[in-house]
């Protein structure tokens, strides 16, 4: 499990993998084919094949994969077998939409906690019950949780402060939402959700 | 340009090499490498040469990238060298969010119109200051305007027959944050939004 080596690009695969798993199995199936992830993923199932075999052999010659035993090995690899406690600042329209996010369930995440530096906010609820804590707290209740994880939902302008704080609190792992390049230590791993760039990958088919 | 021959998971990663170029930019820089722009990035500069060559001869061998010339030919490659319109259908907190995002703002995007179901959202500026029109007039407007591109952020229940109208209605590419596997025509490209996913991908490096 977890070999050091294995290339980021293909770790970043793994997840749209288990997610195609996951689709599959709500459709009572049972079998599929590194074919069939390729046609729905757009991926050559040659590159799947590889990709997996960096973890182990799931498939059987001729019987493709066993979609349960792939999707609970996935998720072993993916350290998702488990549930990781979130730690969201910005209680913005995306921190709401955030809070309320339906497609965490399940998948390993829970958002344990948000907050805002808006006086406005602090205290109040957010769409799924979740109170908006101060922002001035952030590094304290960071650090007494033992929170690993963080999503930055607040304006490009915050952004590298409130990721300065997280780190300083102890978490190694940030999703970011603001439309800048995040500056943060080589031991802390940083993923953007930047609409554009999936939009530019779109209109590279358009004409 | 615009080779049909080249990978999707080529073309996926010219936008991330296409914003690391603007951030330089913006840093006064003028020439970059390929191995800066692996480091920055997490991929190795022989595959960030072996991505741009699919479509030409960009760097000098021993000088780099001039970055202000690599950055306009991806613009040019990725269709983002004019500005298209998007239309956004849900104005919940996710669609509030992306009609006042500045990251689309000199990356070929413009939110020209939301739609929602709700009728106490109809008629209503959502910030930015777009007006919320009947989902009802959505097929009807899409067709008059010619737009090719939505984006879904409706709940999860709801995303399907968005996409059925706006596909019936003449949209060819999709950027869906419903966490449900959209069903289109394969004419059809739809990228998903999947903060799952990202988080799948941070939590591979966490013990």
């Amino acid at each position: 499990m977890g070999d050091r080596q294995v290339p980021d690009i293909v770790v970043g695969r793994l997840p749209i993998y288990l997610r195609a798993l996951t689709f599959l199995k709500a459709d009572n199936r049972e079998i599929t084919s590194s074919q069939e992830l390729g046609d729905r993923l757009g991926i050559s199932s040659a590159q799947i094949r590889k990709d997996l075999s960096h973890f182990g052999e799931f498939g059987k010659q001729g019987t493709g994969y066993e979609i349960r035993y792939l999707e609970n090995n996935l998720k072993e690899i993916l350290h998702v077998d488990r549930m990781w406690d979130v730690v969201l600042v910005g209680a913005g329209d995306l921190g709401n939409a955030l809070a309320s996010y339906k497609g965490f369930a399940g998948r390993g995440f829970h958002v344990a906690a948000a907050f805002d530096a808006d006086p406005d906010k602090i205290g109040h609820e957010m769409p799924g019950g979740l109170l908006i804590e101060d922002v001035a707290n952030l590094e304290a209740r960071v650090q007494a949780a033992g929170w690993k994880i963080g999503i930055i939902a607040v304006p490009a302008d915050a952004a590298q402060s409130v990721a300065n704080t997280l780190v300083g609190a102890g978490v190694i792992a940030l999703l970011n939402y603001a439309p800048i390049s995040l500056i943060a230590p080589s031991s802390v791993r940083v993923e953007q959700i930047d609409p554009a760039v999936h939009l530019q990958h779109l209109t590279y088919y358009l004409g």
